[in-house]
């Protein structure tokens, strides 16, 4: 594909500085890219390197215009770049339809234009959109529903009943709707709960590979529209996690907890049962969250604490033994003094 | 189904109070039961609900019996409830047979009303119990041996020798017996160390999803029975896990780590190896454990401490700035103390 | 397989002491090994079970041959057992080909005495070396090229244009090639950045299970020559991981950051993304990494500081609560002290 500098800046609803005509067949970063390529400027401590790049044009803001180059001037520059790369990069898409080595089960229904793969195992009863792609050695359990343009790479799992929204993609590995984890101490052992409920993913989500969404115990375990959710990612029962959240890799959140809209969790954070996490709420990597937090809070450490206190507070940290000697010290000093207070007083004896 | 009140209450060894011929046909929360549903009441936060929820009867102790509801008494209302959802749930379980798509190796053994899906393959000279089911896409290595009614979902991997006693339950992914992480340093780079032990599972073991159980380097690594393993839980080589413990999401265990029985371990908990953990000990949530554990010690924090010890320390964490601060104000205020007392000596210059 | 000592101690570049016709016929520890077998004594802990064992030789260092038993004596007893070891479990290798129940794409190449199979399905394009072994439900996408002696152990999945270099295993479950986690906010929800680069594997590298390696969003992923990677690491986009490092168990690495050779990083380590980890630095368990670390540092606790320095301060932790308490003491006997002093001074009202 090769595209003028000036088709680009419509696509993306830029305007073009130098010269329109210049032909774009492809992208690189400041520094990898060669002539052809078109690049971007989204960080200023890069700044120098625009005026050097052998880019043909380079996306930026009205602001960082200033280096003569062929470019496309927008508000944000990253944001542009990631749809040119789209743009160059989308292959267009094949539908290979129900390949050999595919096992349907009874009532299947399949939408139009689907890929199913070889070594795929699909259950009775289940309803597959537009679209769909099931990459090797995916299984789907009876009853599993998944709208249009769904994309499940191999060896996804999707237990009994589950619930994918349109435009889902899942990487591989990733199990949706396994058993959440509740038992009863019966006197003897642990009684298993029976876990009958089932996990709802809605519209516009992703979820990155081996990671675990847990179904409810009775109800819906629910993950909301457009929330990212990233590699080895636990999901309880019962979880309730809104609309476009950020859930880094390795992050844990335990049963019945409900995140609202737009909460970022960093890498590694555990998140306890039954507690609420406020919408737009950041929680840093490998803090521990024990109570609900506030709409907004930036917490981190754990228990995790409002993120400026703790870096305050682990700043300190390592002086505590300087600290504790340093008081030791004192109270020695302290108890030199009263006595030669003491001493001092009238009537004392000199 | 349907059953009545008296029925349900012989069922659960319950004593039956208001109309025993009230028929119930399912279940539900106390918010959420309609007719016809029994509920529960564990949790007194929601006693006032017992007045008004929609159910036909509810599960109760003798102590909260005081609603003039139909109701089944009983010591353990939770308990009874997952008793009642088994009971209500348990689909008739169907025996599939070996179907098209499956891969048997050589001189494998079979034990009745087996279930097994397509794209499983079995090594050779597995053995396999009675009501075995083998969900799609597992795979067993040569010489692995299942008990009766295992059930192992989509995905899972038992390598090469293993042993899975009965009534285990093994979710979507999870890999038993992966080589443990053993190398030594040859001078030039690192020497893996062969391991040659297995993994042995224990009966009425339940695991999660997409967790790893590291084979022995030399002998076994030991899963013991009435054990529960939550998703995305590591256990090294070598590790002896007790009965009856409770291993929560996340966790890592290093290698020959020794768990006593009805040890408890948080979510993403780390153990270091060559440890033994004590008896009905309880750790907390992202806690690490440096060293062995005693007996029903509860534990929190790394490095681990007692729990209550913990919690107060981390109360005082945040006043970390203040406190140094406070010190040096206090250290100020102490020089200045002792110049004046030095000056207010006899013979001291005046 | 039955060899004299003396073969056993030229296999090794060892001496041997006492009779070099005893015959070995296996290896066991110290405490296991029976008449016929061969065990070492690498941590002198165990020294006194040297007298004791039943095993008919052992192999040790020159400092501990006082025991007048059959022994080998080498500088490095525990990596001489591990190459006895491999030297009497290693199996023949028996290629078996392609086998029925495998799918392979068009155009794909493949070497001499591979092991495919049954459920394995290689895309279009693929290469594979000599020796090459894919475990059942293997999934190989498009244009991924495999080395010589490459094991990849049941439902790995190596993802569209990856390559991997020789002599690599990858256990059960693993996926390399993932999708970067990388989204540009759009004003409305979350842009994905599309991930267009590969991971590349380099030789002799080894990585446990359900692990997983994202693609980079340009260019490449690297892990660098013999470097071992264990059981639910997360390694993001554009990270380079140097030679021989060991990655313990769950730790995290995020995006683009990049590992120095012989870096060690403990169970559950995260590092954050854009940082240095210089050579032979090593991480403790569970710390958190927040910036660049030099070459040969010993780091721990989150934020990471010199280990040393943190023992220090978690000793002192614990006492907090008496620090805090203390303080306020000697501030009011401070207190105290200061009234004394202003109402002692010459002309202060008596």
């Amino acid at each position: 594909m090769d595209k003028s500098l000036q088709e680009l800046a419509d696509i993306l609803g830029g305007r073009c500085s130098g010269d329109p005509e210049t032909r774009i067949g492809g992208l690189g970063t400041l520094d990898s890219a060669v002539e052809g390529k078109i690049t971007f400027l989204a960080n200023r401590k890069y700044a120098s390197l625009v005026a050097t790049t052998k880019a043909s044009a380079v996306v930026l803001t009205a602001a960082d215009n200033s280096y003569g180059r062929n470019a496309i001037i927008v508000d944000n520059p990253y944001l542009a770049f990631a749809r040119l790369l789209t743009l160059f990069t989308t292959q267009p898409r094949k539908s290979r339809g129900v390949m050999a080595g595919a096992h349907l089960g009874e009532g299947v229904m399949i939408g139009a234009e689907v890929s199913i793969y070889p070594g795929v195992v699909v259950g009775n009863g289940v309803r597959l959109g537009d679209r769909v792609t099931l990459h090797p050695n995916v299984t789907l359990y009876e009853g599993v529903v998944l709208g249009d343009d769904v994309t499940l790479h191999a060896g996804v799992s999707v237990r009994e009943g589950c619930r994918i929204g349109n435009r889902v993609t899942i990487h591989n590995g990733t199990v949706i709707g396994s058993d959440g984890f509740g038992y009863a101490p019966d006197g003897r052992s642990w009684y298993k709960i029976p876990q009958i409920g089932i996990v709802t993913i809605q519209d516009d989500v992703e979820i990155g590979a081996n990671a675990a969404i847990d179904r409810a115990a009775l109800e819906m375990t629910i993950i909301g529209r457009g929330t990212k959710i990233d590699n080895l990612v636990q999901v309880a029962h019962n979880c309730i996690i809104g609309e476009d959240c950020i859930v880094v890799a390795q992050a844990g959140i335990a049963g019945s907890a409900k995140l609202g809209r737009n909460v970022t969790l960093g890498g590694q954070v555990a998140i306890v049962g039954h507690v609420t996490i406020g919408d737009e709420a950041m929680i840093s990597g490998q803090s521990g969250v024990m109570g609900s937090v506030a709409p907004g809070a930036v917490l981190s450490g754990t228990p995790a604490i409002p993120h400026q206190a703790r870096l305050r507070a682990a700043a300190v940290f390592p002086h505590l033994p300087e600290m504790r000697k340093s008081m030791n010290r004192m109270e020695q000093r302290l108890v030199k003094v009263e006595g030669e207070l003491v001493a001092a007083r009238p009537g004392a004896a000199a």
